[in-house]
C-alpha cells in the first residue's frame, strides 16, 4: 500500500486532506507535519479529523511513496522540488505549478521558487486531464474557484461558444484559510456578503489557461457568510446557438463526479463531498446561457479532489476513499 | 400632524414601517392592521418593533390621512382603490402599480384589480422621481432588487453608456416574506447560496422600465444565509468609454440616502438603515464595468422607502424619522 | 444481507436513517416510504442523501427484515403493531415505546396506540442496553436529549452521587422536523437564542426513567442557529465526594462511540458523526459537579443510532456503516 | 452642551458608544482615539457608526467634560487616573474599578494600576446604583454577563431567597472583541455553541459583589454563532416559597430599561437596543425558579449602558439618545 504524507496538516485543507487519506482504504497515511502546531496531535488541532497522528516539524526527508504539500503559494515551490528529488510523487495544492507560463505566474504571483519544474507540472483536474495525471510526477491541484468555473465552462469553450464570460462566485470562509485576521472574524462575516479582490483575484489567468482559445473572463468572488462550500454563477453571450442542455449532459454523461442536474444547485448539496454540481439555463428573453457550478471549496475545490489525484497516480481506482 | 395607518403590519415590511413611523417626529401611526394576527398586539408579534398597538382586523374604513399598503401582489390592488376614493393617500408595497404598462403588468402577474389607477401612480424611488412623488396621491413603493438596481444601473443609463447588462443579485430570507415554507426553513438556508427564478424574476421589468431605453437585462437572485440585506451585483460592458468614477460621484453628489464609496460594499454597512451604497469599479483587463449596490432589503429596500416617500408626499424634511 | 425500509424517509431523521443504510456494508436498503413527498425520488427532496430510490406512499405491506420508522408521537405506536405483526423487527424513532410506565407515558403524551407493546420494547441506548437490544424485536430509540444527557449523568447515577441536577440543553432547528413554522423561519431563528418549553418538555421523564432512583431533573431547552447539533450543560451537586474524572474514564473506556476529553467540547466535534463527546468538571468554589455532552441530533442524537441499534440487533460489527 | 471623548474607539464597544453619541441630543461627541487605527475616520474602520471623526492617536490631554475608556483590563486603570487628574469624568468599560476589594481584583486580575481610586468608583448598574452615578466622578461599567446576570437574580436576592444559584451563559462573539484569533475565525464559530472557562470566567466575583449576602454562583459562559446578544438562564433553588412573578413585576415596574415579559425572551428581541428582558418561571416539578435576562452585549451590556450612565452623571433624561 503506497504511502503518504500530509505537509502543512493543520490548515484546513491539509487537514481534510490527512483526514480523507486517513480512512482511505489503499493509502496509508503515515506523516502528517506543520510549523507552529508540532509536536500536538492533528485530532487536538482539528477534532473531527480523528487522525490519532502527531503533527512532526516541517521537513521533507520523508520515507513515504507520495506527499501532499498544503503550503501558502511561494512557500510550497521549494519543498515540492526537494519531495521530487527524493522520488516522492507530489499533489501540490498551492498555485506555484498550475500556470504554464512562468511570466504569467510572475505577473500575478512575483518570483518562483522552481523555475524548472513548471513545464513538468500536470494540471490536476481529472475530468480534462485524466491520462496526464496518471503519468505524472508532479500534480499542480487546480484552485477552488478554477475547479467549478472550469467544470461550469469548459463543454461551451470545447465547442466554441464562449463569447464573453461573467463569472460571478460566491465563497465561504474557509477558502481564504485559517490565519486569523479581521476579515475573517465571525462578526465581519456574520449576516453580510461582501465582493473582494475585484478585477483582480488570482485564480483569474488559471481559469483563462484551461479554457483556452485566448478568452479573457471577468472574475469577481464576494465572500459569504458559510463555512465552506461555492458557488459560481456564469454568464456567457454565447458566440453561435446551440443545444447547451445537450452538451452538458454528453460532457460529463461518464463523469462520477460531476452531476449535471436541472435546478439550479446550492452549495449544501455537495457539502463534504467530491461533487460537483452544475445546472445550465438560458436566459428566453436576453439570450444569455447561465451556468452554475457548485462545490465544496474544501473537497473537489482541493483535499478530495488531490485524493482523486493520488488515485490516478498510483494506479487505483480513481473514486477510492472519495467522500460522496 | 398627518395620521397614517399600516395595513398588513403583521408582515416583516409592515411591520417595520409601523416601528419607523411610530418613531417618526412628524407623522402619527395610529392604526396596525393584520389578517390572522388581528386582536394581538403588534409588539407581542414583532417585539422588535415596540409598537404597543392592537392589530386591527383588515378595513379600509380608517380615518387617517395616509396608509402604508403592505398586502401581497393582486391583494393590494382594490384596498388602494377604496383607501384612495375615501381620499386616502396611499404608498403601496406591493408590485400592483409599479409598471406603467397593464400589459406587461399582465403578462408577469396576471390580472390587474384597479387597473384604472395604473396611469396614475407615480414609481417611489425618490433619486428618480422627487417632483412627482411630492404631488402623489398613489405611490407605488419600487421592489427591494429593482431599488437596488435601478440606483447603481441608473448612472451609465442616463449616460446611454448601459451596453449588455448582466445582473447577479443576493438576498437575505425576509425578502421572500414572513409565511413559513420548506425554502425559508433555517435548515434549508444555513450554510448555503442558491439561485432561484432564473431568467423569471418578477422585478425584471421594473428594472427595465427605469432605466429605459429599451434595454434589457439578464437578472439572476440568489438566495443567501443572512436575515436582511441585499447586494445586487452588476456587470455592464459599456457602449463607449467614459470616466465612471465621476459619473457616479455627480449623479449622486447631492442624494442624502446613496453613498458612493471607493471599496466594494457590504450587507452590513447599511443593515437597518435608509442607505444605498455603492462602488463602481472597471476591469482593466476585459473593460467590463462593475457596479455593486447594497442596500436593507426592508429599510431602503421596501420601508424606511416608504416612509421616505410620505414624507415627500406631506412636504416634510425627506429624511424625517428615517433609520440612518 | 438483512433488508431494511426506512418509513418516513422524508422528514430530517429518516433521510439520514436511508442515507447510511444505503451506504451500509452488511445491510440493503430496499424501500423508503413517504407521505406527501410519495412518487418523489428521495435525492431529489434531499440531495445530500444520494439515495437513487422512489419514495413509496405509506404501507407496511414490504418484504423487509426490518424498519426505522420515523413517524411523529402516536402515528407510530399502531405502524409499528403492524409490522411486528409481520415479523419485521423495528427502530422506531418517535417516543411512542421509549417510558415503560403506561401512566407516565399518557401524561405526558395522551393515549398509546398500541399499549400491549409497551412492556416488550427495548430503550435503545447501546451503551446502556447492548444485550437486550440485540434480542429485541422491538427497539425504542432514544430521543436526542435524552441521548446526550443520560449518557452525560449515568456515570453518577450508578455510582449514586445524583443529588440536584440541572441540565441546560441546547439545539440546532433540525431537533423540530422539517415540517415549516414561524418557529423554524430563519428570520426567526438567525441571530437569536431562544429556550423553550421551560419546565415542560417531554423529554423530562425519558431521561429521569434510564437515570434511575427516583432523580427529578430540571430540563430546559434553548434553541440555537444551528441546523444540526446539540449540547447538553448538566450541572449536579453531588451527593457526595469522588473522583469524577476517574469515573468517567473507567465507565466509557471501553465504548467505541463515547469519547470522554479534558476541554469543553464544541458540537462541531461529532457533526455528522456517531460519536458523543464527554467532558467533566468540578467548580472549585461551589463544588458543583459540570458535564458536558455533545451530539449530533440527527446521527447519535437519533439516526445513525439506529443503525447502531440495527446492527446489534442483527448480529453484525456494532460500529459497522457508522460515521465517524 | 457637555463634551465626550472616547478613548479606545475602534473596537466593538468603543464604536457603539461614538456612534450612540455622535446622535445624543445633549451631549457632544468630540474626540475619538484608537492605538493602531489612529489616522483613519471611524466610519472608514466602523462604517455602520457613521461617526466621520478622525481616530486620534491615544492620549488623554483633551478639552472634554467626560470620556468613555474603552480599554482592556490592566490598560485602563492609568489613563482613568490621568484623565480625572485633569477634571474629567470617566465610564470605564474595563473590569479595572468594578470590584470593590482590592484582594479580589488581584486575585482574578493581578496587579492594579491606581489602587487609591477602587474605593471611588461607583458600580455603574443604574437599576441598583442610580443615586451614587449621578453623584460620581468615576463609573466602572459592568461587564455584560454581569448586567444581565444581577438584573435576573437582584429580586431575589433582596428578598433573601437565593439558595444555590446556576449561571449558563450564552454569549455573541462580539463580547470577545475585535482582535483577532482561531476562536473568533468564523469557521471555528459557525455552526457549534461551545462552552469557555469553565468554573474560572472572571466575571464570577463581579455578580456576587453585587448580589451580596455572601452567595456562590457556578457561571459557565457559551460562546454561540451570534454576533452580539446575551442570554443568561439562571436556576435558582429558592430558599423559600414565595410569589416570584410578583416579586419580578414589582422590582422593574418603574424601569424605563427592564422589561418583564412572561414568555422566556429571545436575544432578537433586545438587539441593538438598551433593554433587558426577563422572564420568570417556576419548574412544577422539581420546585426550581428559572430566570432568563437577555440583553445586547454591546449595549446594555456595555456602550448604551455607559451612555445611561453619563446621562444620569450630567443631570439629563436618563433615556436620551437610548437605542429602542
Amino acid at each position: 500500500m503506497a504511502s503518504v504524507a500530509v505537509l502543512g496538516a493543520a490548515g484546513y485543507a491539509g487537514a481534510v486532506a490527512a483526514a480523507l487519506l486517513h480512512r482511505h482504504p489503499e493509502l496509508e497515511l503515515t506523516h502528517v507535519t506543520a510549523r507552529t502546531d508540532a509536536g500536538a496531535r492533528l485530532d487536538d488541532v482539528h477534532p473531527r479529523t480523528r487522525v490519532p497522528l502527531e503533527l512532526e516539524p516541517p521537513t521533507t526527508d520523508l520515507d513515504v511513496d507520495a506527499a501532499v504539500v498544503a503550503y501558502p503559494h511561494g512557500a510550497a515551490a521549494p519543498v515540492v522540488a526537494e519531495l521530487l528529488e527524493r522520488g516522492i510523487r507530489v499533489v501540490d495544492l498551492s498555485a506555484d505549478f498550475r500556470l504554464h507560463e512562468l511570466a504569467t505566474y510572475e505577473e500575478w504571483y512575483g518570483d518562483h521558487g522552481a523555475p524548472e519544474l513548471v513545464g513538468e507540472a500536470v494540471y490536476g483536474l481529472p475530468e480534462l486531464h485524466r491520462e496526464e495525471i496518471r503519468a505524472a510526477r508532479l500534480v499542480a491541484n487546480p484552485g477552488c474557484y478554477p475547479t467549478a468555473a472550469i467544470l461550469a465552462l469548459a463543454p461551451l469553450a470545447r465547442a466554441g461558444l464562449l463569447g464573453s464570460v461573467i463569472i460571478d462566485a460566491k465563497s465561504g470562509v474557509s477558502g481564504a484559510g485559517r490565519e486569523p485576521s479581521h476579515g475573517k472574524h465571525f462578526v465581519t462575516v456574520d449576516e453580510t456578503v461582501t465582493p473582494y479582490k475585484v478585477g483582480a483575484h488570482r485564480h483569474t489567468p488559471e481559469i483563462e489557461q484551461e479554457l483556452g482559445g485566448g478568452v479573457q473572463v471577468t472574475f469577481t468572488p464576494h465572500l459569504v457568510p458559510v463555512s465552506h462550500g461555492e458557488l459560481v454563477s456564469c454568464y456567457v453571450t454565447p458566440a453561435a446557438e446551440a443545444d447547451v442542455a445537450a452538451l452538458y449532459r454528453d460532457a460529463y454523461a461518464d463523469e462520477p463526479w460531476v452531476e449535471v442536474v436541472e435546478g439550479p444547485p446550492g452549495m449544501q448539496e455537495v457539502r463534504e463531498t467530491n461533487f460537483c454540481r452544475i445546472s445550465v439555463h438560458g436566459d428566453p428573453r436576453t439570450g444569455v446561457v447561465i451556468v452554475f457550478a457548485t462545490i465544496d471549496n474544501l473537497y473537489k475545490g482541493t483535499s478530495s479532489q488531490a485524493v482523486q489525484n493520488l488515485n490516478l497516480m498510483f494506479g487505483l481506482d480513481e473514486s477510492a476513499g472519495l467522500p460522496a
